[in-house]
C-alpha cells in the first residue's frame, strides 16, 4: 500500500481500499471478515434478499492480513472473548476493499463506510483506520483545495521561504479595535499571515462583521503602501448559512483567507463551503486529539488529511516540532509529509506548523521536513518576545534565513540581535 | 451538577459549564487550571494584551475538583511527567465554567471550546467530556428538534407503544425496485417505520431520486388504503447542497422523514439542515465508537445527545439491550434516559433502539427503560424470521404487547405463534 498518496494507474479502479490496525481476541481472519461484512452487506443472520449475485457485487473483501504482536490486555473495553476463553489479543494490519458502487461519490457516506459502526464491534478490542486509497472517480465530484500551496503563495506574496505568521492572542477577549491594532503593528513589521484563534469566531465582544471591517481596513491600507497583502484567516466557523454569509463579508472587504474548525463544522459543510468559496480555506483541526491520540483507536492523520484535502481544505494544522501538546516530533514530520504528498493530481494542502513555536524550531524543522512549503505560526514566540512583537517576528524571519542557508543559529544570532534575544529568552525552556 | 438536563433557573446564566473526567501526572489543580487557561485566554507565556481586566472577563474558571482513584499506567501516550518524576496518574472529575461571551451562540465554536485542543494537552493522560450545561441563551438561535417525540408520533400515527421498524437489508446492493418490494411487503404487514442503512445514501445502484419515487409510490398507495402513513427515513447524507435538494425530493414525494449520519455530516450541516427541513431528522450516530469507547478519552453520550438535540436531531440512535456491539446494557439505558430528559423547554429526541434486536429484548427494555417512547428497530429479527418478514414484524409487535402488559413472553407466545417461532429461532443465540 502506497501511503504517499493516490497516484498511478492502480488507483484508477472501482474500489476503495481501507487499511486498519486492529486488535482482536478472535482469529484475525474471522475478525477481518466480520469488519468487511458489517460495513457492506452483512447483518447478524443471513437474509432472504442477500443473493449470491448481490454478495459478489456488494460485499467488501479482505485483501491482506499482516500479523503483528499480541498483548495480554485489551486496549478497549467490550470485546467479547471467543467460546472456551482466549487470553490474548492479536494485533494485525488488514486491508479491506469496498466496491465504489456501494458508496458513490459521497464523502459523508464514505466516512460511514470506512469509519462508521466498526469502532463499536465487539469482535475487536482496538481499531484504527491508518490508510485509505480512493479511486480517481472522486475527483469528478471533489476538486480538492482551490488554492493549495501555489495559490496561497500567490495571494500572500511569499516565495522561497515559509509563510510566517501568528495567532491573535489572548485567544479571547480582545475587541475588533484591539485586534486591528495588533494587526497594524505586526503588519508594519512585515508579517505574512495572521489568524484568529479557534476559540474566536463571532462572539458578542468581537462581532465578526466588525472585526472584518476593522482588520481589513488596516490590511488594505498597508497593502496600498507596500504592494503586498497580509493574509488574515478569519475564523468563520458557524452554521453553514452563516459561514457562507461571512465568507462574502471577508471577500467583499478584500480579505484573502477564511478559517474553519474542521471537526466542529464537519465534512459536509466543508465540501459545500468549498464549492462556494473564493478564498483559501484554513483548516484548524482542534479536537484532533480525540480522533488519534490513542494508538489503537480512531483515525490516522494520513487518512484524515486525505479526506479534508478532498473536501477542499487549503491549509491543514499539523502541530510543530517540540510542540506544547502530546504529539511526538516524528508524528509531526509524518503529518507535514502527508500534506505534501500528491493526492490524485496534486490536491496539495499547505501544512500549518504551530503550538509552542518560536525561532528555535526553524533549523530542525527545515532540516527534517526538507521543505519551506509551510505556514509557520508562533503565538507567544512572536507576541511575548522581550523586544515586542515586531522583534519577535524578526527573530523568526532571521531563524528561517539561517535555516534555509544552513547557518548555525547561534552564529547567525551574533549579527541578528532579535534572534539573539529570542535564543536568550526562549532557549532554555 | 444535574445530569438530567438543563432545567431550572440555575442554567439561566451567562456561562457554559463543562464537566470532565481527567487523568494527570500533575497535581490535579494545576492540570485543571491548564485546561481552563488553554481553552480561554491562555498561551505558553504571558502576553502584552492580556490585561487583568480581560483575564477577569474572559478566563475560564475551575469550579470543582473531585479526586478519584490513581493508576500506575497512563491511559493515553504523550503525557509529560513533572520534574523530579512522578509515578502515578491521578483521576478526577472537574468542572470548568466558560463565559458565554467567549463563544457566542455558535455550536461549532462551542465544540472547539469544550472539546477542542484539550485532548492534545500533555498535562493529561486521559480526558473525557462527561457533561455540559448550556445557558438558555442558546435557545434563541437553536430551536432543537422540530418534531421530536410528539411530532414523530403524529406523523407515523403510533401512540401508546414504541414505533416498530426495520432497516432495509442487505445493507447495500438492492435496487430501488427491490427496496420498494420489501417496503410493500412490510407495509402490508403493518410496520410503522423503515430506514435506509447508513451505508446506503445515493449510490449508482440505487440513486436516491429513484429510490424515493419507488418507495414513496408504495407507501402512498398503502396510506391511501389504510389512512396511516408508514414513516420511511431516507438516508440523504451528503454535501449540504445535495441534502437540501434531496430533502425537497422526499417532501415533494409525500415522505415523512430524512436520515443523516451525524458524525459524517457534522454539527454545522445539521444545524443548517434543521433550519430548512420540514421533516423529522433521523440521526444515525455511526462512528460513535470512536468518540466514546475508550473510558478515558472522548465525549460521553450525555454531552453528545445534547449537542445534536440542540442542533435539531429528532431521533437519536442508542443501540439496544444485548446489542451486537461492545456497549453494555447499562450504558444503553443511560442513553435512552438522556434523550428523554428535558433540555431547555423539552427538545426531546426519540431514542432509536437497534443492533441485534428481536422480540426477546422487548420485556426488559420496557421494564428497565420504563418508556414506550422509542423507535424499536430490528433488522435480522424481522427480515430473517423463519416465517418471513411479516411474521418477524408480528413477533415484535406481540412481544411489545406482552411487555407493556407485563405478561411473560413465553406465556404470551402460547397464543401467538409468530412470537413463539421467534423465541424458538433467536432465543438461544
Amino acid at each position: 500500500m502506497n501511503t504517499d498518496g493516490n497516484t498511478g494507474s492502480f488507483y484508477s479502479s472501482d474500489r476503495i481500499v481501507a487499511k486498519y490496525l486492529i486488535e482482536t481476541p478472535l482469529p484475525v481472519q474471522q475478525a477481518a471478515e466480520m469488519i468487511a461484512g458489517e460495513q457492506s452487506s452483512g447483518t447478524f443472520v443471513p437474509l432472504p434478499g442477500e443473493t449470491e449475485d448481490l454478495k459478489q457485487r456488494a460485499r467488501a473483501k479482505v485483501l491482506t492480513i499482516e500479523l503483528l504482536e499480541s498483548v495480554s490486555q485489551p486496549s478497549l473495553p467490550g470485546a467479547r472473548l471467543p467460546r472456551g476463553g482466549g487470553d490474548k489479543f492479536q494485533r494485525a494490519e488488514i486491508t479491506v476493499a469496498f466496491p465504489l458502487d456501494n458508496v458513490g461519490l459521497n464523502l459523508p457516506t464514505l466516512l460511514a463506510t470506512v469509519a462508521g459502526n466498526l469502532f463499536e464491534l465487539c469482535e475487536v478490542s482496538g481499531l484504527k483506520l491508518i490508510d485509505l486509497e480512493l479511486p480517481w472517480a472522486f475527483t469528478a465530484r471533489y476538486s480538492g483545495p482551490r488554492f493549495g500551496i501555489v495559490g496561497t503563495r500567490k495571494l500572500s506574496g511569499v516565495i522561497g521561504r515559509p509563510i510566517i505568521g501568528t495567532i491573535i492572542k489572548p485567544s479571547v477577549g480582545l475587541t475588533p479595535k484591539q485586534t486591528a491594532e495588533i494587526v497594524r503593528n505586526l503588519g508594519k513589521a512585515g508579517i505574512d499571515f495572521i489568524k484568529d484563534d479557534e476559540l474566536m469566531a463571532n462572539p458578542p465582544h468581537s462581532p465578526l462583521r466588525e472585526r472584518i471591517q476593522a482588520v481589513m481596513s488596516e490590511i488594505n491600507s498597508l497593502a496600498d503602501r507596500t504592494g503586498r497583502k497580509l493574509m488574515y484567516a478569519f475564523n468563520i466557523s458557524d452554521d453553514l448559512d452563516a459561514m457562507l454569509e461571512h465568507h462574502d463579508l471577508v471577500r467583499d472587504a478584500g480579505g484573502t483567507c477564511i478559517m474553519v474548525s474542521l471537526n466542529s463544522i464537519g465534512l459536509a459543510a466543508l465540501a459545500t463551503l468549498r464549492k462556494h468559496s473564493e478564498l483559501p480555506i484554513h483548516g484548524h483541526r482542534n479536537g484532533w486529539g480525540l480522533i488519534t491520540r490513542h494508538p489503537m483507536l480512531g483515525v490516522s492523520f494520513v487518512v484524515y488529511q486525505k479526506l479534508w484535502r478532498l473536501a477542499g481544505a487549503d491549509h491543514l494544522h499539523v502541530n510543530g516540532l517540540r510542540n506544547k501538546f502530546w504529539e511526538p516530533d516524528d508524528s509531526v514530520l509524518q503529518s507535514i509529509q502527508a500534506c505534501l504528498s500528491p493526492l490524485f493530481d496534486g490536491y496539495f494542502a499547505m501544512p500549518v506548523v504551530s503550538s509552542g513555536q518560536w525561532a528555535g524550531q526553524a533549523p530542525d524543522t527545515f532540516a527534517r521536513a526538507k521543505t519551506t512549503d509551510l505556514i509557520f505560526l508562533a503565538g507567544g514566540g512572536i507576541m511575548a518576545h522581550a523586544g515586542g512583537p515586531s522583534a519577535g517576528l524578526n527573530s523568526i524571519q532571521q531563524a528561517w534565513e539561517a535555516a534555509v542557508h544552513e547557518i548555525d543559529l547561534q552564529q547567525y544570532a551574533a549579527s541578528h540581535p532579535e534572534l539573539a534575544a529570542a535564543l536568550e529568552q526562549f532557549g532554555n525552556r
